[in-house]
């Protein structure tokens, strides 16, 4: 059989280059042989026709803002870039469904949701510059899945090329269903080493009419902690509730306030009455304000997400995220700040405080290589997070950088059975290789 | 290597023809070889490894509510009676977790989560008298999944006993996390086939402080249906819409209203907001009845929970479980009806309308068997709703009854990576065979 190379197929050294990286700051080394940049379903298809039959190891790619290096692609991969299957192909208001290709940016999604009173939920930081099919494969979460779920709370179907070129469909577009196994869950948070996910059925919710948000400086984190644990007491179910730590605020602002900042936002038709429960506790931790208005709302916010930009003029960084239990949350902390003392390097953790998720994040002179020392102190945040009852990875994934901890995490026998799944989807072992599992 | 029998195994045919049913009405023929009566996991494990050693089929059984024959035990099977393993093992404010054995009563731990102001939100009609293993094996629904999700999204992590009889653990017990393959969504309604759940680490939510419960009865299901569909037009998140048709309200009450009804429930802070704007846009479809008290809520919900009853008191009832996307439901219901005049049996439709999920209930002369016609009957229901773009099972699973058409919906890619997944989880095939897969 001759095979014909891919339409979209390309061996220019600067697409090549453009292409092996993600945000992780992991080098995979050497160059891949090939991009292919695919326009349609069909290429994706001969992409995967071609690796199979010579055994060629499969990148897939969506915009490459991964942290984990689950994109990165080394020598003698295949890059199969998947940003220009980007069409919505369907919103139908009336099933508030999506059907959208793979690398449809999150917030194009987001605003053709939006001309319809509807909303995509999962919203990664990233969301203006991160694909839907990376989303996907890696679950992605955000400051609203506090309330909303990651992503795949709101995937319902999946259009899949399996690793022999076959196009599978999983799921459906209601909104429950029980037929089969749920391999659509299977593929959400695969990083690409079962099938290459070329569109979704998406799940779309009402965008809330009102919107509620605070915001408090805390003397520490503990404190901090113990306002967020009083407001689960409380039963009380914020839509974003994110904790800023002292090294965040001191990167916003040297001068500033210091100590611990918490954000609270409530939402839908309960969202004042909500905020004004949450106000009544809060009250009791530091004095809160209330954003009278979407301008000071906006400011509120702003503190949020100022601080990694922040962060990054101070050097380079490693952004970690591991989850814990709410209840070990400020327990975490502490025990990062201890890594951080002991090690000197500079960890500010930001947290999804409504889930328990932080992150991390080491920040290194500028010049400083991710040297071993850097690996053994994130490493120590990693143990930290296992040994509270958490996991390795609340949001991004385990890509090539955590590798080496997810056997602790897992255990033999459940990496095995990990190993025969794979297997079952891609016997030769061309997607994504060395990826997601050790 | 002799096998010692595990503990709890009885060969008492009085225990075996007990536990050789579910509520499908399913018969599988023959006796089970024995029954285990597991008291803990230890049981459990010892079953699985003499069944994997002797290759003997094992059938799991939590309470043997289920309604596609999921749990019949035939010829030469063991049956792993779970009833026993009914310890709640924590319940945690913090964290909103419970961790519970599989043999706990669902409504148990609905109590257990009420004392502390939490509920377990997966509510299937048959709460007082199913298993959380079960709900999990099967992926339940229920009355409150428009708003807060099935069983799956429940779920948190799971204890499984592999086929061989090794334990493994997967997922966790924090609200997000993405290291490794989302395996506990894969455990979850794979009714028996892939493992047996012994544990399982659950989701809590808050219990609503503010409950509002509506009703209407309006002229046909197409007007229920389109008021249905304005509730989901105007962006109101009901946390229950149910519906019954003509023929549930007749069996009722022959002399009643008829037409169809339609019974709204909101909750949470905005609950008395969301339902004033419920109701105005409901009066514009028929005479709204909203709850004064919980007496009258009471009185509402009962003549949701009377129709099934009715039925049964009619003939022999064949509960079926469809899903379509919302938009196609009344279509359906009026497919159904189609059905039901051409074949000359009753089938009455009572709908989760919040997710497009229906169950017409084929109502059969007493002493009449589930004969050929029935299953033609029941066939052109599963038929229209793949036609419509929805699903054989919403919440019921596969069991046996639905096997034959699964492939229909799956088509014969997606069920061979069915069967491959399936193999590398129990490769002898001892784990209910002839369930859930055709
Ligand atoms: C500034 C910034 C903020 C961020 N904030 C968040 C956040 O809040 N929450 C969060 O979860 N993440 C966040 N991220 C991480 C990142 O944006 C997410 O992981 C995102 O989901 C990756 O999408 P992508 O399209 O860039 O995927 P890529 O980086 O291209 O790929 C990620 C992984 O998915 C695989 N993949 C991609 N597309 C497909 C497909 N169609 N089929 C199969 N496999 C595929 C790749 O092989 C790789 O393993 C952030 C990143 C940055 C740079
Ligand atoms: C009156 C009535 C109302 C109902 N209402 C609803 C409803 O609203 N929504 C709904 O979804 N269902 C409903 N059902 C169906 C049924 O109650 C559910 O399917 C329930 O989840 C079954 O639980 P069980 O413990 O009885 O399981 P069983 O019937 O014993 O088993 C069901 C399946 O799960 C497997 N299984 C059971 N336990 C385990 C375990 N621990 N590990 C692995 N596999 C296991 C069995 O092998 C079988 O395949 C109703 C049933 C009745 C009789």
């Amino acid at each position: 059989m001759t095979l014909v190379l891919p339409r979209g197929w390309t061996e220019d050294p600067a697409v090549l280059d453009a292409r092996r990286l993600d945000r992780s700051g992991v080098d995979p080394g050497g160059r891949p042989r090939a991009v292919v940049i695919a326009e349609s379903v069909d290429d994706v298809v001969d992409t995967l026709r071609h690796a199979h039959a010579e055994r060629i190891p499969v990148v897939t790619r969506g915009a490459g803002t991964g942290l984990s290096g689950g994109a990165t692609a080394g020598d003698g991969t295949i890059v199969l870039d998947l940003s220009r299957l980007d069409r919505i192909r369907e919103i139908s208001v009336a099933d508030q469904v999506a059907v959208v290709e793979a690398g449809v940016i999150t917030a194009d999604l987001d605003r053709a949701a939006g001309e319809h009173g509807l909303r995509y939920a999962p919203d990664p930081a990233s969301v203006a510059i991160s694909t839907i099919g990376g989303n996907i494969a890696t679950n992605a979460g955000g400051l609203r899945c506090a309330k909303y779920g990651v992503t795949r709370d709101s995937v319902l179907g999946l259009e899949v090329v399996l690793a022999d070129g076959r196009i599978v469909r999983t799921g459906r577009r209601t909104v429950k269903g029980v037929a089969g196994y749920d391999l659509t869950s299977l593929f959400v948070g695969s990083e690409g080493t079962l099938g290459v996910i070329v569109a979704a059925t998406l799940r779309l919710r009402p965008a809330p009419d009102e919107v509620a948000t605070a915001a408090l400086y805390l003397p520490d984190v503990d404190t901090a902690a113990a306002a967020a644990a009083a407001l689960t007491a409380a039963r009380i179910q914020p839509a974003v509730l994110e904790l800023l730590d002292g090294a965040c605020l001191s990167a916003i602002d040297p001068r500033g306030p210091g100590g611990a900042f918490l954000l609270v936002q409530t939402d839908g038709a309960g969202a004042a009455i909500e905020m004004a429960r949450a106000h009544e506790i809060l009250a009791g931790f530091g004095e809160v304000r209330v954003a009278a208005d979407p301008a000071e709302a906006e400011r509120l916010l702003a503190v949020r997400r100022g601080a990694l930009p922040a962060l990054e003029r101070r050097g380079r960084v490693l952004i970690e995220d591991v989850a814990v239990p709410r209840s070990r949350m400020a327990e975490a902390v502490t025990a990062i700040s201890g890594i951080s003392a002991r090690s000197g390097i500079e960890i500010a953790t930001m947290a999804h405080a409504g889930d328990g998720n932080l992150h991390p994040i080491l920040v290194l002179p500028h010049g400083r290589e991710l040297d071993d020392e850097v690996w053994a102190a994130a490493g120590e945040v990693f143990t930290t997070a296992l040994r509270l009852g958490g996991t390795l990875t609340g949001e991004h994934g385990v890509g090539t950088l955590k590798r080496r901890w997810l056997a602790d995490e897992l255990g033999p026998d459940v990496l095995e059975l990990h190993h025969r799944v794979r297997s079952a989807f891609d016997p030769h072992a061309i997607l994504n290789p060395g990826k997601a599992l050790p």
